[in-house]
């Protein structure tokens, strides 16, 4: 089982959470319920005090870092920080090409997924969760056209060229997680919690997580030294653009295949394209990693769990480094109570 | 920033799902959502395949592990791994202790809690899930009386000599999931999943975890070479206990303080000790490390995160260290798919 890629050297694996409050539930009935193996039924009351709003992170310190700044990752919507872990077919993760490549890094559970728990509708969230079906997902994440997919008839036909680890579409979907819409204000400030409490930093942000990214460099430029947007579902509204000046942060936007196959995608990497031009405008650096267009082609909404998947990581740590010879190290602060 | 204590080296950091099945739904009315930030409004249907009964497990492999066998961690009921990573106030968990020991580790995320997901209901599930509040928490977990605890009045009496760090009790709350009743086969399922992948292994469970530990045991001992069940809240019934032969795995048991103040710890300690004897006249190995009566006070139900956390683990370590001279390593089989 040993290999020949290098070890990595870590002072310290740990996880905290942050954000979130303390909220109050009342008037609810109790319920009857026996919770351990053996044991007596009890009555529970679900009346009482929890915590809702919290963002878990899991960080890993290196023993010498070889950048001054750490790297955060932001999973997407209806994801985990597992997205970064290990790929689907069992090959290393962008959170080991990163350790190997000398960062600290910090992964995000955004509120309400994973490990960063969830909280009871209507009592607390507004509505019910939505669960990604494999057939939305086929089509979503741009494995495939929709009819090349279906679970009855054992159809898994990808794209032409596709680097999904297609054999393990389905293992892949095992680590989907529920997501809830209008929840995008309190995610952002659990973020800005993070980054309050890691100090100046790297965020790198998939889908959903690449459009939190943006907002974050928007809103808060002096802590965030680059931001890459992986494949991001969204941007900020041009209006704001103009905040972005000489002090913003650096940008790589990264594109992946089949985006003309998918009109939503159009859709979205229309509106993204827009504001990168806006702020490039205001003179911030905008870089794109148009991997078709670089003639690395065959790429899924997942460029970190694709085949090729440690060659973007390589390009994207390339630049890291390019843009970090200008970083310093910053100070962290108290998170707000 | 940098501490005297010595850093891990490691060969490898990724994660995986197991066990799990696909399911069809059908029938349920579309539902439109706009899911990206300054995206259009899309339909969602939520008919078709959703992944349920997986588990999510972190591993952490060593460059040069010291110990033939590696060791699982089976957080609690309403937990997740992230019990094992920090305590609430900082401190190194016990993922640290057992890497910095020489362990490999896989620290589990249970079926339906944190990164494993979880399923909707009743479409899948059959009831809704139960969401601990802080109240229930601080006597549950035995930090000290209900009465001692109070939001609206910011009370927190601990017990005397209390070793949970009680100011880190309400960020420890930020960690709890929602539980659902009458999944212990389904995890179980899961767990047994994990043992056939891994191979031959070592199980600290905490709580409901520690439960399911022994239950493992009692099923698999051919793979679970040795188990900690710290502060166990169930056991298997007795009836089976003539299963427990020669091949037995070994079994330490480890109980924290406060348990009289408590009635229903004292009912569950009850049943698991009684089990726990039942299968010692068999011939297995059973040791107790009842830290009271040690000498040890002040232990709340989370050992591995009170104030002496890194006392207690050095214990479990020396234990495993003991029994671990007997062990071979297994080799890992294939997963049923």
């Amino acid at each position: 089982m040993r290999d020949s890629t290098p070890a990595i050297h870590l002072r310290d694996i740990g996880s905290f959470h942050v954000g979130g409050r303390l909220q109050q539930l009342s008037g609810l009935p109790a319920v009857s319920v026996t919770l351990a193996q053996g044991g007596p039924s009890r009555s529970v009351d679900r009346n009482g005090t929890l915590v809702t709003g919290q963002m878990y992170v899991q960080r890993y310190l290196q023993v010498e870092p070889r950048h001054p700044l750490p790297v955060l990752l932001w999973h997407g919507g209806g994801m985990t920080g597992a997205n970064w872990e290990s790929t689907p077919d069992g090959r290393p993760g962008w959170l080991m090409h990163l350790l190997r490549s000398g960062f600290d890094v910090y992964v995000a559970d955004a509120m309400e997924r994973g490990r960063a728990s969830w909280s009871p509708w209507p009592e607390v969230y507004e509505s019910a969760p939505l669960f990604r079906t494999l057939e939305e997902g086929w089509a979503m994440f741009r494995m495939g056209l929709p009819e090349g997919f279906s679970v009855t008839e054992g159809l898994r036909v990808p794209h032409p060229g596709q680097q999904f680890p297609i054999d393990a579409f389905d293992r892949f979907a095992a680590q989907w997680v529920p997501r809830w819409v209008g929840h995008e204000a309190a995610t952002l400030a659990a973020y800005e919690q993070l980054i309050r409490q890691v100090g100046r930093c790297i965020v790198i942000g998939h889908s959903q997580g690449g459009g939190f990214a943006l907002q974050a460099a928007r809103r808060w430029p002096e802590q965030i030294h680059a931001v890459v947007a992986l494949e991001p579902s969204g941007a900020p509204s041009h209006a704001v653009s103009a905040e972005a000046s000489a002090h913003a942060s650096q940008h790589l936007v990264v594109w992946g295949d089949f985006i003309q196959q998918h009109p939503i995608w159009s859709t979205y990497r229309t509106a993204v394209d827009t504001y990168m031009r806006a702020i490039s405008e205001t003179g911030a650096r905008v870089d794109f990693l148009d991997l078709p267009g670089l003639g690395i082609e065959g790429n899924s909404h997942f460029p970190m769990l694709d085949l090729n998947s440690e060659l973007i990581a390589q390009r994207v740590v390339d630049w890291l480094k390019q843009v970090s010879s200008t970083a310093e190290q910053g100070q962290p602060y108290e998170v707000r109570a």
